[in-house]
């Protein structure tokens, strides 16, 4: 069994903060300043040039998507890390939909994550073929899987509710019907375990800075599936997903396998700290992780439940429904979330009243949960929150 | 006068190396480990996700482009940093044929980097309305300029030869055919000064891991003229380039202004590295760092062909037409640029005979060129390279 205090102790932790937000940015390995620091100063520093070989900077966004896929049950050699997650989805939208040309709707829906729909609707603009972006209930989703749909494009996991899709049953009624599935991984990866290959799912992204606790602006991932991967042009066609980069040929030939989804120069350093983050992982399983995850957001809605009834449960009561946050709705979530990261308790606000907490048994323990609850339930008892706080609402909470 | 004496004191050079390759991977700037350090500790650490505004993370991408505007003669306001060159590429190129719907070409020259080329072929066959890459001889691409041409995309440096086009005179005869311009600044930004704002260009783009010294893989920026960018539709329509990216609303509408650039999280990491290069930069101006580049690379060329019979000059021998690098035509370029690497003389080679070397004024002086000029002579005179080296030819030199 994984020893959740040990991984707990090899995380920075701020004094009196529990935090609850891990699901947004993951907190700091203690290992990653040293990490980043030999590569600062052994690699880029002593090796110039030469660490694109000599430190496998050039292999580095393999590597690392090697390390993922086990996290995502990808097959190996089939994830590789550069770009944005944003970035991410428009490639694998764009190749989804040269899968399926004489199709003309990307089907979603409205607890997918905006970007990843804003993504969909520049680059249907970009086409310019008449394409629509179809954007369903949650619920409806299954019913509006049709012969028109040529991308299903699902963020697993809801950032606002945790409510977690069924990729299995997902995947397989859009392949009856002949559509092509886009994951996005965003609350899924180190949060929940997946199967991708064992559901058959064709192409999926993510990013790293949530559960993986890659850093801020850490790169993202993409999966493609084996059975697509050679027939994927790379809309996005850099000269890293060139089957000879250092060749310099004037034309775009692509790489085999996943390396044509690589792009531009990969972020080594950005690369050194979600290494040293993921040797963390490496002392776990998902299945432990879900098995823990579920233990504590039990536990936290049944103590929040009896302390806060003015909080409206957002997150499915059914924990296989639930990805790993839980989620309250309130009128004046806003301040009460301010109120909270003041006490310590950092959780955060998605418009227009969700009150999101995040569950990371890394390095979250029970002992966290009860804390946290007595200072939520001292704050929503005694309604300890500035409803001016509105007015100087930031961009980021 | 800038203290090059003291700009050079300020970077990490490794013991017994003469580091010509500055124009590939800048040095380690001294500060960067330690810049790096404290934002690991203090700001991703100690404030975890409050980091974003607390920190000033979310204003980054657009605080270090002003500092890259001054260095590139751009309009303050009007640089946002972020992604990888070749999407930086990808959205000047989509939106510039926004621009000119009823056009089908965008004309580039044989000079241009092979990733620019191969995003636009990318770009190209996702549109799928006919347009055409068309690629000139460098000294082609004026009389090329025609009322076809929809975007003219230029680097303004080339990567091999390091001959310089002509800004201003090549943006003049675009406007008057009507034509939109996309520079790449590679190899310009802090090799030689840029007037982007006096030349009129439409959109730049250029890196800054070389010589801005962000280190490997350092986030990209991108220019957009002031009369075009609130007009411009960012194809890559990402949520932090939405007017209210925390409203999470369901569609696209772009920001105002460089911010609708803006894709995904922003690269914090990246970004704190190259906060610390640029510090060195305040200290100088492209005028002077361009002076001094001249007398380096002068300096370079006479000493290598008084010494050297056997290499030819394949950078212009006029100083006005050449960036900031000298590269020279071998047949054994390849062996000769490892056994030179092998003595501490950094260049590089590229395909399929240049021996290239960059001068960096922030941290290469006289005595530099002259102590790399007698191991080139020593190699070169008495053929001291290896001609199996090519056989273990290495991806990256």
């Amino acid at each position: 069994m994984t020893d959740f205090h040990h991984t707990k102790s090899l995380f920075h932790l701020p004094e009196g903060v529990i935090y609850l937000d891990g699901n947004s940015l993951g907190p700091l390995p203690k290992a990653a300043p040293a990490r980043m620091g030999a590569v600062m100063q052994d690699e880029w520093g002593e090796m110039l040039i030469t660490g694109w070989n000599k430190a496998g900077w050039m292999a580095q966004p393999t590597r690392v998507g090697d390390r993922i896929a086990r996290l995502i049950g990808a097959e190996p050699g089939h994830v590789v890390l550069g770009d944005t997650l944003s970035i991410k989805v428009y490639q694998a939208l764009a190749s989804g939909l040269e899968l399926r040309p004489e199709r003309r709707v990307i089907l979603s829906d409205s607890g997918n994550f905006p970007s990843d729909l804003y993504m969909a609707e520049g680059l249907i603009a970009s086409l310019g073929r008449g394409h629509e972006l179809r954007v369903v209930a949650p619920e409806e989703v299954e019913a509006n899987i049709t012969d028109e749909v040529a991308v299903l494009m699902i963020t697993e996991v809801d950032y606002r509710t945790g409510r977690l899709h069924d990729m299995k049953a997902l995947t397989a009624k859009a392949h009856a019907a002949g559509v092509i599935t886009v994951w996005d991984l965003a609350h899924t990866a180190g949060a929940t375990p997946v199967d991708l290959s064992g559901a058959g799912a064709d192409f999926a992204v993510g990013c790293t800075y949530k559960y993986l606790n890659g850093g801020p602006g850490a790169p993202a991932f993409i999966y493609v599936a084996p059975r697509h991967v050679d027939s994927t042009r790379p809309a996005l066609s850099g000269w890293l997903g060139h089957d000879a980069p250092f060749a310099f040929e004037p034309s775009y030939r692509p790489g085999s396998g996943i390396d044509r989804m690589r792009v531009g120069t990969p972020p080594v350093l950005a690369l050194a700290a979600l290494e040293a983050a993921l040797d963390i992982w490496d002392l776990t399983t998902m299945e432990q992780v879900r098995a823990q995850s579920i233990a504590l957001t039990e536990q936290f809605i049944a103590e929040v439940e009896a302390a806060c009834p003015m909080l409206e449960l957002a997150s499915p009561r059914d924990a296989a429904a639930r990805g790993s946050q839980v989620s309250f709705r309130f009128a004046d979530g806003y301040a009460a979330i301010q109120a909270l990261i003041a006490r310590g308790v950092i959780g955060d606000f998605r418009a227009p009243d969700i009150m999101r907490f995040g569950f990371t048994p890394l390095y979250i323990d029970e002992g966290d949960v009860s804390a946290a609850v007595a200072i939520i339930a001292d704050v929503m008892g005694n309604r300890l929150w500035d409803r001016d706080a509105y007015k100087t609402r930031a961009r980021v909470t």
